[in-house]
């Protein structure tokens, strides 16, 4: 099988098995295990914030950021395709007690003017505005970078309003990779940042929220009310440490890849492929005569895994998992299926 | 002052006094109070359900509807500029721990296949969509009628995947006087109702939910919770009870001082008046150069007051409490500042 | 019927009808009902605190009280009695997203030291403690004076840790008519305060709450996401203000019946009344071989309404609408029952 | 260091680190990792129930059952010590909106009678009892173990009203040790259990959740809402799975090891130890004159770890990585400290 659902998929290095073996562990709930500090201390440095936390999913970083910013009764301004709001089982809502305020984006990025319109003014009527989520690379705008500019204009509009910004960064690896920025460069415009090491970055479980030493004290408490202060975290923190430290050059082989398979399904009659910015790739299959879930199934017969991204859009994503000639054998099939 | 900000500033009647004068009462907490029993009574008649329940307001109705039909982590499918999304302090996910799915509709009528679209599928990622939330008529619209048709189209849908449908009814009186119909002919399409009495029909508080008998047994209680179980409520019942049954003909007066008013704008220059279906008459001012709020401003300087409904709309609203003599005189007023 | 359920179910009186009839009104949305601004500012003189708020029940104003003192995941210190735990719904849990933590007090008042120790300390396994909630008197105590002696301590402790404290003091006038204390020395030892229009003051509908006035500028919006904003709402205020101004120097009549009551009933054979310090009367019916629910049942034949406080404890309320004739009657009819 | 503050302290064994190092993975958001799919059957097969589910800790796995079982408004009987209500950071309270209603225990059991009284009456002031909660064995209660007998009384008195039941059984296995049943002998009077792996069985990190094949399913999405859906979670799970099946008949050494110490620290003048029955050993310090606090300091300086438990109760844990002789090590220490 050549399984381009996700990036998730990537399973450890012989490295990061090795890491987990051989790692130095404690009890995380009584803050005593080396590895997981040694982990958040890097985050932290990488990011340029003042402190960092492990937690073990990207959803759950983001629902304790948001736990962590708002009141419930707040509303929050986020890109209508977003992760946070798309994919994480209405949990701002049924946790934070929380509105969602979505805005169409234009390839992941809102525009500083739409926000600006969205926050609430001062009326009885009114959530206040407890919060802006931003998400780079954006998912389902098939991993576009949003652009440091548009940041720093949302980051401006936000500090105008006193509201803070979180950051879904799940993939902002493959956005520092793709712009030939630092993380820390895009950090900047946020108060907090969540960071999977479990995507692109090929670490078999976990992500970072990161933001002040004050933001990770109360974050950590909701961390523990969601069930995520683990024992001897370091097992799973230590090869989480190789995909963070050595892992994100390589990305941009990933994009490469992406980029050939786009490139490749554009030249095949009936297939449409977005602009690929990082390792995503949307195809619009709908000139086939197919769905998208007929064409999954077709790839399937043929030992390719993808997921349909709605009804006629196929999504694949490229990782460390999938070599060159995969990309290659992929095109091939495809141009048989045809 | 001319009071054209809304039809909820309407005063109680004489008669409407005299009744809670006179109100017959009891303890509604242990339900023996027979004005509120006979309110209820002639509500879910009206209505063509159940049963009904007395509560304090329209968005005590409306989030009453969100907590029974609901469990939290439900997506609840409404328009994005209905008025239990916007106008209600985020309280859905506040009390109810439920997502908001906006739609924009065209003119507050939400287009079946955006909701089918919309409803979601059974995926670990997806909360489950539990609710449908409609307005008629729509005030963000303009005070627009969502056509029958509409409402049966969107039942339909509904049915298909088992999602009940509520209805913010606050004006749906006004969309029956509008279109000749029955309230009930509209409450039909719908699982629960919530009508208004203190907007246009005038009484001093109040609103009716309805539905099955066995959603207003757990309405009732959700009522407890929120402190709208009220003790000798007939004094207000009574009122409502004259509002309910002696008030709903009159409304189409309203609806020809709405449309008095709005061509008489229209003929001014500077004015642009969108289509007139019930008692709201929302003015564009842009062309005349001054914001709403600025022209909101010149009104108050002349004795008139209507309320900015965007940065260059303004909201009209006609009312028993206004007669057609005082819209003549607004428009003359209205030409002296353009 | 002689009711004695409640002081609940008490009819307004003719002056309170005649003040509905003659209220003046306005949109307290827009805060422009001139009836309810006056009550609202002399219970907060009464009760001397910077601001007040006119809420729809004691339930209401208990809720909004915790869910403007809290945050979700905070523990609030309570007596295992109280009404707020006991009696409204879980709703503090349900809405605030609070944990109760309890205990049981003498007569209504909790050990301050009690309360110290309940207070948590800083540990990741623990809950904030939030807030501190008082009830006085003390409805299932029989009703029971809560000294101010106590509350002063109750300040003191809560003083140090920064903890707010919250008085139900649905019958705090019962309180001071039994002391001689003002309902201001009361209230001098909390944050905030709930007084009930609507029990004893013979008020159909309607409680208070006051603080200071961000607090209530706070309680305010949470009062309309739980509905609890309202129109014309000086058809109910304007007879609360009776209810507060002229009906509070009568409540030792209502004392003094409960006392001959309990007297009476003591000395029957097999009733033992708990003491009596104000219009509760507690009665263990044990001795008589009837549960509670059976002699409930027989007072019924005879036209007498009493709760079931308990499986063999009867609660009778003495109220405006009882006559001390009548208490005579219900002690001549349970001789009789036996 | 001899730490004796909790059995979570273990280190993984050899056994383990190879087994993570060698773990065959998948990605378990699309339910494919074979390693995790081993341990829940192995687990489900072990309780006697239809399913079981990974979680990352005893209180996610707690909290999910909260989620899982019951309504907002909903009140929950549980131990007034239980780890639930008193160490999970009111996490009940504050994501799944339900009430805790705590019953005082003898030795960690609760009194069915006072379960039963518990219970709440059909009434529109009440919540309704949406789930029990047991704990066994009981922390607070010093490892005691609830009896099965008890267990049995309370799943009956459950069953009358229809209530589910949920057993915390994060040490379900020193039961079991304990008492030479079996732990699914437990589990059999409950509808759901939550066992730890990563406390007396050494797991570096994980717990589960068992129940019906219903309720695993509707789990599995609060899990994803809570941010423990994992990935790769095989590098966790495996080691998991030999805590499972390899480390449980051992857990009679770590109890002979606390009766050591309890023993010899009952002959020392000024500490009583409370009865033993599984791991845990609480001793009273009162009679030495010191606080719990200074205790523990003056066992740190001699480098031996234990909490504070209460004012005067100090909590030792034996487990696997402390060894008889250090048993007898720390009783000469504390002979030394007086």
């Amino acid at each position: 099988m050549i399984d381009l659902r996700s990036d998730t998929v990537t399973k450890p290095t012989e490295a990061m098995r090795r890491a987990a073996y051989e790692a130095e562990v404690g009890d995380d709930v009584y803050e005593e295990d080396p590895s997981v500090k040694k982990l958040e201390a890097e985050a932290a440095a990488t990011l340029g914030k003042e402190d960092a936390l492990f937690v073990t999913s990207g959803t759950q970083g983001n629902q304790i950021a948001v736990l962590t910013h708002t009141k419930p009764g707040n509303e929050v301004i986020l890109e209508a395709d977003s992760h946070v709001f798309f994919y994480e089982g209405a949990a701002m809502s049924a946790l934070a007690g929380v509105q969602p305020r979505t805005i169409v984006g234009h390839r992941g990025a809102m525009n500083p003017d739409d926000i600006e319109a969205a926050v609430r003014a001062d009326d009885i009527h009114f959530p206040e505005t407890g919060l802006i989520c931003l998400e780079n690379t954006h998912n389902k705008a098939g991993g576009a970078v949003v652009p440091l500019e548009n940041m720093r204009r949302v980051y401006e509009t936000a500090r105008e309003h006193g509201i803070p910004i979180h950051l879904d960064g799940a993939r902002l690896f493959n956005a520092a990779a793709a712009s030939g920025k630092s993380v820390k460069a895009y950090a900047d415009w946020t108060d907090t940042v969540q960071i999977c090491l479990s995507k692109g970055l090929g670490a078999p479980v976990g992500s970072i929220i990161a933001g002040s030493s004050s933001f990770i004290r109360q974050a950590r408490k909701w961390r523990k009310r969601l069930g995520g202060g683990l024992r001897q975290v370091g097992m799973i923190a230590a090869p989480a440490y190789i995909a963070l430290t050595e892992m994100t050059e390589r990305l941009s082989d990933d994009h490469e890849k992406a980029r050939l398979l786009a490139d490749g399904m554009s030249c095949l009659p009936g297939y449409e492929a977005a602009p690929v910015e990082t390792n995503i790739v949307l195809v619009d299959v709908t000139a086939t005569g197919m769905t998208a879930a007929a064409f999954v199934e077709k790839l399937k017969e043929r030992g390719i895994l993808a997921v349909p991204f709605g009804p006629y859009v196929v999504r694949f994503v490229t990782h460390y998992d999938v070599t060159e000639q995969e990309i290659y054998d992929v095109l091939d099939d495809i141009e048989r299926i045809g």
